[in-house]
């Protein structure tokens, strides 16, 4: 059997299956990081993202810089995904011997915007020669037992996603030139820097660990709502229910899917690297939540509920009708779906 | 300039200028890992080690398995080389779609044979599409400030090499076919398994840092004797003096260097890989480390001692005869010396 026969999500089955978890690993193979206790207050969270070229990225209409800023706002996401503070990354770098070393700089530049005002230093990693990639590990930590996994979600839990979903998916239609002409300036400037300066929700995740009652089960929301709400209900072995009105698409790519006569929220559910948080939370905690996102001026929107496992992952409208939650996403070895 | 100009020392010495060290990490860029001081009896050590193929492995000629295998001992090589004991690795695999998911499965048998025996659990990491390669973030611990840099050795220290050097070289090259013929089996079989299937030297590091005066500079042998000394004085600010006739060469690397009719220890010098431990202790820790390792049953031989900086970097005979330590040694971004 072929890896693309199999897909990425069978792949890391399998690789979980071959693998081992026992302490310290906590956490391992599976979630958005692993979970490693090493004895004192904290737990050790750590997190690999491979981006490669012409998977992740373009370099004829990307600069170094923005290819950089991307795969570390990818690593560090799994972070703010687990509740974690990051202090360090690890940096593979796969480069052509005829790169230039400026290009090389501008990579790392791009790296450090990112990594530096979360508090994350690049400190090791090794270079060779190879197709251009760049692989990040980064290491962090949470108080010890405290790190949010995908497989808490209880059922009645309550839905909650941050910020707003579509814009990195937008931005890229129009770079690409997907994208129907007439976008207004600013949702075209929106969307651009949403695709190519994207940052990950620390400032989301610290909020939420100083709640009272933290979250059950998170996500950063790397492919897309779909994909990544049936990984966390998977996960947790329950099921959903979402209100798709209630599903914040951004503004930008709610212009830019009507320009081209789509449903805004496709962008939402299946567009991706929006790095924003999809959490679910026990329904007593949603109160103290919703308040500490006011006061902070982060926005969270409840999108739904977690159900028994045997009520399915739906998407629901307010005139009643009901889907299956679509199994549209990314799968590396797969196609584009 | 390109990075072939610049080649992989430069290249990471560009990259120590472009990132920073300060707390919680305590080395950064530079050595065989990052130490990271995060509170608590330990601190956290940490390298990543990239393998490509037709770079660091040949499919046609290497099963799947040897090069994990490969792949996992020169990672976990760099936390033996820091005193360091390892708990969990990362792999960031990329692979073609129409890869066999029994070679993957046989890269992964392959990390875990070295991995397992040495505690290391492979607790995450990532899969991609693209050309192959298996980068290996490793994570280990090192009593609080004991991790032992590449910086400390002293004027005066006496250096060391644990095991004999020059064997993978000798197998890499019987098993490609540069070899001469004619070699003894019980050679062929000893080159040829130190080639394929080499091992992390904790053995020798866990005596090491039980000792009651560590070695106070330490690097393992991935790149050849002359190389890594190299880099081991340059870090400390000193030279050093190496008795040729005390170089441990491999016998079976002596045999087909001498079928070559070429000088045994420049395989030594030149031929990477044994991931043997090369380190510098006091002169007064000397024979306690002798001692612990006849004890052990652990080879390790004093091969010199080191100089201050201005008396340069030698290779000195016992006829008194003296040259400067070879260059020469594997560089990822420039030809092959």
């Amino acid at each position: 059997m072929k890896l693309s026969d199999l897909g990425e999500g069978g792949l890391i089955d399998l690789i979980r299956d071959w693998t081992s978890s026992r302490p310290p690993v906590v956490v391992g193979v599976g979630d958005d990081a692993a979970v490693l206790e090493i004895g004192g207050a904290e737990d050790l969270v750590i997190s690999t993202d491979a981006s490669v070229e012409n998977v992740h990225f373009r370099t004829d209409i990307q600069p170094a810089d923005e290819i950089g800023h991307r795969a570390m706002t990818g690593a560090l996401s799994d972070l703010a995904a687990m509740g974690a503070t990051g202090i360090a990354a690890f940096v593979a770098l796969h480069a052509p011997p005829d790169a230039a070393v400026e290009f090389v700089h501008d990579l790392y530049r791009g790296m450090e915007r990112v990594a530096s005002p979360a508090g994350v230093q690049v400190a090791g990693g090794d270079t060779v020669r190879g197709a251009l990639a760049l692989d990040i590990t980064v290491v962090g930590v949470v108080p010890r037992g405290r790190a949010v996994l995908r497989s808490g979600a209880r059922e009645g839990d309550r839905l909650y996603v941050s910020g707003a979903l579509g814009r990195s998916e937008a931005g890229r239609r129009l770079l690409s030139g997907e994208a129907a002409p007439g976008v207004p300036a600013r949702f075209r400037s929106a969307a651009e820097s949403g695709h190519r300066a994207p940052r990950p929700r620390f400032d989301v995740s610290e909020l939420l660990m100083r709640l009272p009652r933290r979250p059950t089960a998170m996500i950063d929301v790397s492919d897309g709502l779909a994909i990544d709400l049936r990984r966390l209900c998977e996960a947790s072995g329950v099921g959903c229910s979402v209100e798709v009105e209630r599903v914040p698409v951004d503004d930008a790519a709610r212009c830019i899917a009507e320009g081209e006569g789509r449903d805004p929220l496709s962008l939402a559910l299946e567009g991706g690297e929006d790095w924003e948080l999809l959490f679910a939370i026990g329904a007593e905690g949603a109160g103290d939540l919703e308040e500490a996102a006011r006061r902070a001026g982060l926005s969270v929107s409840a999108i739904g509920r977690i159900l028994a496992r045997r009520e399915g992952m739906a998407l629901t409208r307010e005139d009643g009708s009901r889907r299956e939650l679509p199994l549209a996403g990314w799968d590396h070895f797969a196609r584009r779906s």
